[in-house]
C-alpha cells in the first residue's frame, strides 16, 4: 500500500515535548516551537510570514497502539465516539494537522505558537491558513455540545491550555 | 522514504470532475460529492454528523508535474510566491486538506459541499473541524492582500466559485 502513496519529509518539528505533548495546540508565545525545513526547502517559505496562521501536516511516528473505530477521549469519561468523529492521533493514516499561528520566519526555520506533538516530529507539508477558505465563522462544536459539564472548561482539555480547576 | 510513513486508504472520493478540478472546494449544494469509505471503516463515522464541517485528507494521485519552490499560482500573472505560502497540489508530500459542510451520512458514504478534487481520488483521513480550534476569526489573507485588483474577485478564483466576469 505504501508504495501508491510516496511522502517525502520536508523537516523536522521542534517542541519541548520529549515525553507528552497536549492533546490539541495552545496558542500562546510561552515556549520554544519551530519547524526545521531541510535545506533544499526554504525557499518555499518565501511569501509565507505574510499569513497569519498556517496549517503544520506532519506524521504521527510514535504511536502505541493501532486504530479502533470507536475512541474514548482522554478528556471524557464514559462516552464513546466514532473515529472520525474524534481527533484521536490513532487513524488508519496517522496524519496530524494543526492550525498555528506563524510568528516569525528565520532561514530555514518557523517560529509558531503551540504544537501538540513531540519533539522530532516528522514535518511532511506547511499550507497558509486563508480567512475565507479556512476560517468557518458558523462552525460548530459537534457532539462536544451534548456533553455534560462546562463546555468552556472541555474546551480547555481539547485545546491543551493548562488550567488548574 | 516510503516504508517510513505509511498510510492506508479509507476510501474514494466521489466528485462530478473527470478531467478539471476547481482550484479549492465551492460551498454549495449543487452537484454529488461523496466520501465512500470502505465497509471496515464505517463504523468510525458515528458522530461525525453533528458537525457542520469536517476536514478531509487524500493523496493527490494525478499530479502531472513536480514541485517546485517557487509556484505561479494558475488565477494570477506575474506573480510568484513560495510552494509553502501556496496552495499548489504539487508539493513534497502532495496531501491535500479540504474544509467542507458535512451535509448528511448515509451507511458509509458521507455528503458533502463542493470538493475541489478529481472523481476517484484516495481518501487518506476525515477530521471534525472544531471551531475554536480550527475557526481563526482573525485569520488573514497573506500575500493575496497585496495583489492589485479586487480582492473579492481575487477570492472567488482561490475558492473555485464560478463566475462570468
Amino acid at each position: 500500500m505504501n508504495q501508491r502513496f510516496p511522502l517525502v519529509q520536508i523537516g523536522l518539528i521542534r517542541t519541548p515535548y520529549k515525553t507528552s505533548a497536549p492533546y490539541q495546540p495552545i496558542d500562546n508565545d510561552a515556549g520554544d516551537f519551530r519547524l526545521v525545513l531541510d535545506e533544499k526547502y526554504a525557499g518555499g517559505l518565501t511569501d509565507l510570514d505574510t499569513f497569519r496562521y498556517i496549517y503544520v501536516i506532519y506524521y504521527v511516528d510514535r504511536l502505541t497502539r493501532g486504530a479502533v473505530m470507536m475512541e474514548s477521549p482522554a478528556w471524557v469519561a464514559d462516552r464513546k465516539v466514532g473515529l472520525f468523529a474524534s481527533r484521536s492521533p490513532a487513524r488508519p493514516s496517522p496524519l496530524g494537522i494543526s492550525v498555528v499561528r506563524l510568528k516569525r520566519i528565520v532561514g530555514n526555520e518557523v517560529h509558531t505558537s503551540g504544537l501538540d506533538v513531540f519533539d522530532l516530529t516528522p514535518l511532511l507539508d506547511i499550507k497558509p491558513y486563508i480567512k475565507d477558505l479556512d476560517s468557518k465563522q458558523d462552525a460548530n462544536y459537534g457532539w462536544i455540545d451534548d456533553l455534560p459539564g462546562n463546555k468552556q472548561h472541555l474546551l480547555l482539555h481539547i485545546m491543551g491550555i493548562p488550567h488548574d480547576y
